[in-house]
């Protein structure tokens, strides 16, 4: 048997103690599944004396990760700490300089440093696996790394933002409004005490950044996605959705357009009787359609220690599989100089069809004014209803839902700002783009 | 830019034609992504004078695939030539013999022959690669043998014959009976004209048995697996199902019990809200349950020239970018002499709800003596309910549908054959088992 593959572990957070007690309770099958075994020469958290529930002895211990991706007997830095820059950035540099591999679970870190460290690990010839940095445990960046291979990507889409699914889910199940499940989310511990990050969009967009170099070869582009919330998603919405066969999901969506390459972050519209709107509470769900295999769904847990441990654990075997310099696989696919500059495509020219909620004073001729604006703007519509409330009130405003054939986003502004002026509008429109996938 | 990965491709059906089409149109892209050119050396099939569409200047002929094993100037020899035995089994094992890599998108071989063939891998330092044999383009192979290493499985299951689910399907959304959409399927090219294999099971049952060995780690074992098609399913049991909140689906399920391994395929009922029973027409779907990541479930095409070929190339790329002789991945997971014999958990004592559909004479005290048989093999009832047509005719036969909460197949096999007894049946009854998806 080949000698041990030593790895340092830095975060012992919930991952990192999950990782530690699987290696330890695995040691035998994973040995006999990699040719050898896998030992944990040496661990770095913020405090040594916190007990983690799991058996640290044996393990050189460092207060700086950075320190120990220099100095520590390791073969593999894994990093799991968090954070796009600060101690996460300096100890994976530093491990990657040192020739190390690199297991790291942490979206932020490669999406705003991600080219550059895969330039540095194949420099120095190491890898660089990140499977648990999006959708947990869903093995999507081997799947597209490796398994699809060859094929030329159109478009990736998912739900990616467990916190986003619960709630949404929630609201739909029981009726209840965005801010009573937000608590609820946020009693259960699937939301943050700040849930901005997640429920605005950021979390899924940082993922989002690196499907969408994965798949269309660009250097990561973080800062370069739409981004629209689910805060202002009301139930109302959820109900005119389901009546017309469609769920709301927040997702992230990169796709290849004729103009450069979208990449927005939104709630969207799916039809019901599609898979993806089946996929539940805190689950997630990767889509990937390619030339060559056609739509390839991949749903399963997107958070939580074991699973994040799952997709760590699968990074560190792989490598515990290859030989010492044996192995290349780009951590984009391809090498880090041949991605190519980000070319946006604005999100005015996406093309699409869009839900539209209008609320309009209960006046004459209203109906007949919101179609020719839509008209106006070359805008063909599926489907245009007034939502009845169970007791409608002589004078009371009234609800119109437009449902839109393929158009851009341009006109459907267009068309809605020109609403706007005529003054029967009653609050802000709502408007929320349809995704159709493929075929599942 | 390391020497070319050469190639043999053994068998140009529409698989073979689509890998050569992909690696002559993507030789840049697949270049870039493995760090090297992978060329067609040699190629062998029946027929050498068929057009089939692509260009085969400049690689070497041969007539006889194992002769092109054993002489050809390749690395890699990828068998897409299918049955169990034959040229296909011959020309694989000389090429490990010669210590060749393999690729093989066959599941019948793989099925019968492939402990052996994955020791006679290791021997020789060889890679044995077979994602195209379970799923199609699903990348199920490679999630469970590399993703998900140091997981311990607990179930195995999935909808892997396209035909059947594309009967299903049709008979469901269209109320056509199972021959009308058998006769389509034919006309569609989705089914054979000899359409048994698929439609009695066998073919998933092949699929089924590799999954299995990679879940356990038992010796593969296709002929201990409980089969039933689908060809008994009538609309009446689609329409119940649809009426109960189940929809039914050619399931294979390898799962670990107590007394040890179930394998089995037959028509299950999944509950309609789940991501599984979302699933339609010739799509296929895999769903793997684990310890530590929980269920993951990954949809997509099953079969076709281009998602097997997408499949193929995904392990033809694994071994470009990997070094001679640099990786190590077991066939199976784990070395095939670590393969354990195979523990069969009997049907009989499978454990499950069951629906039940009887047809029975229009008398009383019939309903009564249904529950009764019920409660005497201990079974409990979730529901039991009169099945009510359009026009009752008093006197005619009546249709009475029983759903069980968990029991064994042992106690519904004796219930059943003890209301057989009472003489008030007409017909036989019909026996559906339920599978629940853990979470998704």
């Amino acid at each position: 048997m080949a000698d041990a593959l030593r790895i340092g572990i830095a975060g012992l957070g919930t991952v990192g103690a999950s990782l530690v007690r699987i290696l330890q309770q695995r040691g035998n099958e994973l040995a006999v599944a990699c040719g050898r075994q896998i030992t944990i020469a040496a661990v770095s958290a913020r405090n040594r004396n916190r007990d983690r529930g799991v058996d640290l002895s044996g393990m050189a211990w460092f207060d700086d990760p950075a320190e120990m991706a220099e100095k520590a007997e390791i073969d593999v830095f894994v990093e799991l700490m968090g954070g796009a820059n600060g101690a996460a950035d300096a100890s994976v540099r530093a491990a990657l300089t040192r020739g190390l591999h690199v297991v790291t679970a942490n979206k932020a870190l490669l999406a705003r440093h991600g080219v550059e460290l895969a330039k540095l690990a194949e420099e120095k010839g190491a890898l660089l696996n990140y499977e648990a940095a999006v959708a947990g445990g869903i093995p999507v960046i081997k799947t597209m790394r490796e398994s699809l291979t060859g094929n030329s990507f159109t478009r990736v889409y998912g739900i990616m933002n467990g916190t986003c699914n619960y709630i949404l889910t929630r609201m739909e199940k029981e009726g209840l409004s965005f801010a009573d499940c937000l608590k609820e989310a946020q009693r259960l511990g699937y939301a943050e005490a700040d849930p901005t990050f997640d429920i605005e969009g950021n979390d899924t967009a940082h993922k989002l950044a690196i499907l969408t170099t994965l798949a269309f070869g660009n250097r990561i582009a973080a800062d370069d996605i739409y981004l629209e919330g689910i805060s202002n998603i009301s139930i109302d919405d959820i109900h005119a959705a389901a009546d017309l066969g469609y769920r709301i999901k927040l997702l992230g969506v990169a796709q290849k357009t004729d103009t450069g390459i979208e990449q927005r972050v939104h709630p969207t519209m799916v039809p019901y009787d599609s898979v993806i709107a089946q996929v539940d509470g805190v689950t997630n769900a990767v889509a990937i359609e390619s030339d060559i295999l056609g739509e390839l769904l991949m749903v399963g847990p997107g958070a939580g220690g074991n699973a994040t441990a799952s997709a760590v654990l699968g990074d560190i075997t792989d490598i515990a599989k290859s030989r010492p310099g044996a192995q290349r696989v780009p951590a984009f696919g391809r090498p880090a100089e041949l991605l190519e500059p980000y070319r946006q495509a604005e999100i005015k020219s996406h093309e699409g069809g869009y839900f539209i909620r209008l609320t309009v004073q209960d006046r004459t001729g209203v109906f007949a004014s919101i179609a020719s604006k839509m008209a106006e703007n070359g805008i063909s519509l599926e489907s245009i209803m007034q939502r009845s409330k169970k007791q409608h009130v002589e004078g009371e405003p009234q609800t119109i839902i437009l449902v839109t054939h393929a158009t851009t986003e341009a006109s459907v502004r267009k068309a809605v700002a020109s609403i706007r002026t005529e003054g029967y509008l009653v609050g802000d429109p709502q408007v929320i783009r349809i995704e159709r996938p493929k075929s599942v």
